[in-house]
């Protein structure tokens, strides 16, 4: 049997969602390496709704798994409905949503809450010994979500992200937008992605990486 | 300098919108090839906006060009801003937005309308011998805007949307999903993506070959 891997979504859209190109990508090298991917999201609301023309805040509510839908082609779960036995790996791409909806990062720093159903899927995930893959700025949520096991990750290079995380923990490698930070005991897999950019094709070429790499530890 | 190319979105997501998979594998090629591309999107209301986890309709009002954004990271013109002198050549990703926001093909077939700006851009664009490409069902819009110049193309396998584009003068080529339908003539350039599926590693093929092919046509 393929492998499975659970591609945790948190909106669609760079600014208040998941980041548009790095889920895509994820899927595209998922399926070309032969796993299965197993789009989830948690159904309740996003902390706000971005116009992304304008970057101004709509009068909007929207909801994460609804909106997460769209990525996934309709073939998604609520996070709710998925538990570490169910997959064998677990990627998370950026995009503010993970840092807005996943977790209270964007807006309170690491002493923020981390939504339980992400908490309990992620930290189930490392104690069974099964990989995780985080891009761009979701690694702030994951690493605040596993912060007792001092993970190691990279997060792109503003100095103000690097210390809060280091301030609880998470130790930090600085990496290129084609390189990858792998944690070898936590079975951690990260790229900063869009944190440096500039492009999709140099995105890509990290990304691709995380996932050979989160498919190579199952 | 590098290859303008215009990437026409139609909203964000399968089933009201552009089709998000096309979209960005459009621009991870064009970024890969070593073309600028330039996404742009009419600023109009969508046609509807469907709930991408139930497929029923909401009760929402969104902006073709906002959602658009979203693809686009922000980076997105008006349509009206774009003229055919601008680019070098022009892709329309797939999704039901480019039948439902682009032209009325998917409520009237090819009997109705196609919007003016689209219209007007693409038969510039043709006019001028600049290359045009079409994913999924974008053909259809496309076909209604240049009808009289007889265009081939693909657009999948069901009978009703070939028997629709025939009526009104377009030659339809069967392809397969990793395949193109190249009308040297009016350089238009086409393949089936999702009209066939099953999966993004197989639309990528095709979408990667229409990039490819668009670039060496200009």
């Amino acid at each position: 049997m393929g492998k499975k891997v659970g591609v945790l979504l948190s909106g669609c859209g760079v600014f208040d969602g998941a980041e548009i190109h790095e889920a895509v990508l994820t899927l595209l090298y998922l399926d070309q390496q032969g796993a299965e991917a197993v789009c989830m999201a948690p159904d309740i609301p996003q902390a706000h709704v971005i116009n992304h023309l304008t970057q101004e805040e709509m009068n909007e509510t929207r909801n994460v798994l609804v909106e997460s839908a769209r990525i996934a082609r309709g073939e998604i779960k609520n996070i709710k409905e998925v538990k570490s036995n169910d997959i064998d790996a677990l990627i998370l791409p950026g995009g503010f949503g993970a840092a807005k909806n996943l977790s209270e990062f964007a807006f309170k720093g690491p002493e923020g809450e981390v939504n339980p159903d992400v908490r309990q899927l992620v930290n189930d995930m490392v104690n069974a010994g099964k990989p995780v893959g985080a891009l761009c700025i979701a690694p702030a949520t994951l690493g605040m979500a596993v912060k007792e096991k001092a993970p190691e990750m990279t997060i792109g290079k503003e100095e103000q992200v690097i210390g809060a995380l280091n301030a609880i923990g998470v130790k930090h490698k600085v990496c290129a937008v084609d390189e990858i930070a792998v944690d070898e005991k936590n079975k951690i897999v990260t790229t900063p992605a869009y944190m440096l950019g500039p492009g999709i094709k140099d995105v890509a070429k990290g990304i691709e990486k995380v996932v050979t790499q989160i498919l190579s530890m199952i």
